[in-house]
């Protein structure tokens, strides 16, 4: 009998064009992160329920939990921020300030919908132990360097300090984050449920709107000025609130122009989290990058490169008599750190060795028959021009090392 | 009220002294990956029970299962091969053969000891659709060359055919695995419970210890040979059993010389596996490292370099009126490549600037005060030795530039 083949709805497979994609993506926001001297971290999947609870406000509905065999109460990972606290915690001889990255799937019990999962990839990165508004900067600077590292051009950081809010319950500031989605008249009819009246309610919103940068913001801006950051990849919008229960000062949201999905990242200040953890006051800035919207408004702005696949080249078969010659050429290519491949099945006609390679996308094939080895040449075959050449083989090494990649 | 801070037993935090070394290693093996023809796939953290029960064997028991909320019964990756057999029969349009390499946690619910984990990283890589020998020899020439690049000299990878044990039950097979474990004495006893008297177990025993290479084996070395694969990398091992069930044909296991925590991989051929998810008969053959013994046996052999941070240089501050003119540097180092940090607080005395970088392992540090911006230089400090020397920008950045990474 066969077992069925689908996923849990919500988890998805990533086939080779799809992933290496996503590798692409990641490798240029890795090279930025480090440029900014942001050094990797990773934490288990799992964490004690416990770790997670209390931290992430009404969102909080969503953690994945479950009691393992020896009746652990345990729960997959929200966000990365909460480990990220747990670890700061556990660590207390790390050298502060902390500068890390964290590239590693969360998982949350969402309802799937399009552009929403329920195992997705975060990139993240947090500086803990610095109060100082430059810390902030940079963290804002990463942000739009590996906006542009990734291609886009046209895109926004909206930044906010929390501050604005004061005096707001968590709620109120839940309501106004959802500003964008449900309008000021939404936003007015929430705060009403939650015991102002009409005119307070509106009174509420308008001082929000016309609010002027904190005193915070205006250092921000002043840093970012003295790092160079384009004035127009980034604005002050007072009605910018972020919806997590733990921020504490200023928040920022990154918009890419013309994407329908919503921002690709955000972050912000959190001064109070890792204190949750341990006695020490220990205050953190950091940005999260939701990758399926990142690869989305990549794709979206043609940055994904078309798929090709590691292969340069399909060494053919001819007969098995002839194998080890083909072999033989296969290694000294590798060797040569060419990405090479044999066709696997000797006995396979010529022409299906061909489809093979046009299958997958391999730019080149050689052939290696008796015509070629006796004049000690190789047949390169151009699968997408269908030009043919026969060459020996170092003008063949020199032809697949030069290619474009 | 602090929240505890331990993770669960048998699961990790990887900070960056650990998680360089990790992605150092890794790097090196991807490539080697690349350079054989393997595509990168990736599938879900939690796949639906019902898939992975019944794959396993004995091993079924350390399925990390649980139930969601939704009622459904879900599990986590025990391992790669079996998410692999349901992607390729959810994905019958796939060119075949599929040569995909995984690299990703998996969990089992081990009792946690030196070495064994409940959540560790495999690093797998399978070529699906050929029955072709070449294909498994493909498969051993790519794992003698990750073992090379990542520095091992002195190891062995032990082959045999599954075929050998042609007429014993899976239970005698896997007793047979225990052999390095338990020594011909236990598996004679493992063997005796299964039913054979004393001089049946020894007689089998005997038998395979004599057995010769099966002619799929003969073809094996005549293909490893033509791959150029140095021959005392691989010897035939007629003793080699490998526990699980799936295998069907050739299979082999890595081993490095004086390490002592076992085998650093394994795998083979199996033809059924992915015929128990579709109709359509996939033969397949693949390897997996346990990333875990790799990195240990590496450390061992001092393979993995001493951890330095990305950040090749931090800039200080000398105060914060001078602020914009070293923010002013970092921007431009940046734009160069140059990893660059900024003293994250301005008000911060220098010499606690320097011990940061020192504790960091950042290899320099940038002062820009009143005297260097009036000469026009930077003075550059050399953390290791102690120098220091007065550089133009130009002279800083090539210094920087060129300096060992």
């Amino acid at each position: 009998m066969a077992t069925k083949i689908q996923t849990p709805k919500g988890f998805r497979d990533f086939l080779p064009p799809i992933q290496s994609g996503r590798v692409f993506l990641l490798e240029k926001i890795t090279a930025v992160l480090k440029r900014f001297g942001f050094e990797p971290l990773e934490t288990p999947a799992l964490e004690f329920a416990e770790t997670l609870k209390g931290k992430y406000g009404e969102e909080e509905k969503l953690i994945f939990e479950f009691t393992d065999r020896g009746g652990r109460e345990v729960a997959l990972r929200f966000d990365q921020t909460v480990p990220l606290a747990r670890v700061i915690a556990a660590n207390p001889s790390l050298p502060m300030p902390f500068k890390r990255y964290q590239i590693q799937p969360c998982w949350r019990a969402e309802n799937p919908q399009k552009g929403r999962f329920r195992e997705f990839l975060q990139v993240d990165f947090d500086t803990v132990g610095s109060s100082s508004t430059l810390s902030d900067a940079e963290i804002i600077a990463t942000a739009i360097a590996c906006a542009k590292g990734v291609g886009f051009n046209d895109f926004l950081m909206r930044i906010n300090d929390r501050d604005i809010f004061k005096g707001l319950s968590g709620e109120s500031i839940r309501s106004i984050d959802k500003l964008k989605k449900i309008g000021e008249v939404g936003v007015v009819e929430q705060l009403k449920r939650e015991g102002y009246n009409g005119k307070e309610a509106k009174a509420i919103l308008t001082k929000i709107k016309n609010s002027s940068p904190t005193r915070a913001l205006e250092s921000l801006f002043k840093y970012l000025d003295a790092l160079k950051v384009d004035k127009d990849k980034y604005a002050f919008d007072p009605t910018l609130a972020r919806g997590l229960d733990y921020y504490t000062g200023i928040i920022y949201e990154l918009e890419i122009e013309g994407y329908s999905g919503g921002s690709i990242g955000g972050g912000g200040r959190y001064d109070e989290l890792i204190g949750r953890f341990t006695t020490k006051k220990t205050p953190a800035t950091g940005f999260s990058f939701g990758f399926d919207r990142l690869i989305e408004a990549a794709e979206e702005a043609k940055l994904v490169p078309s798929y090709s696949p590691p292969t340069r080249v399909l060494i053919t078969v001819f007969n098995e008599r002839l194998l080890a010659e083909s072999l033989s050429l296969v290694s000294k290519l590798r060797t040569l750190g060419i990405a090479t491949e044999i066709a696997l099945d000797p006995k396979e006609k010529l022409d299906k060795q061909l489809k093979y390679a046009d299958n997958k996308k391999i730019p080149y094939v050689a052939i290696l028959g008796p015509a070629e080895i006796k004049k000690g040449v190789v047949t390169l075959k151009d699968l997408a021009s269908g030009e043919q050449s026969s060459l020996k083989e170092s003008e063949l090494v020199k032809k697949l090392k030069g290619a474009k990649f």
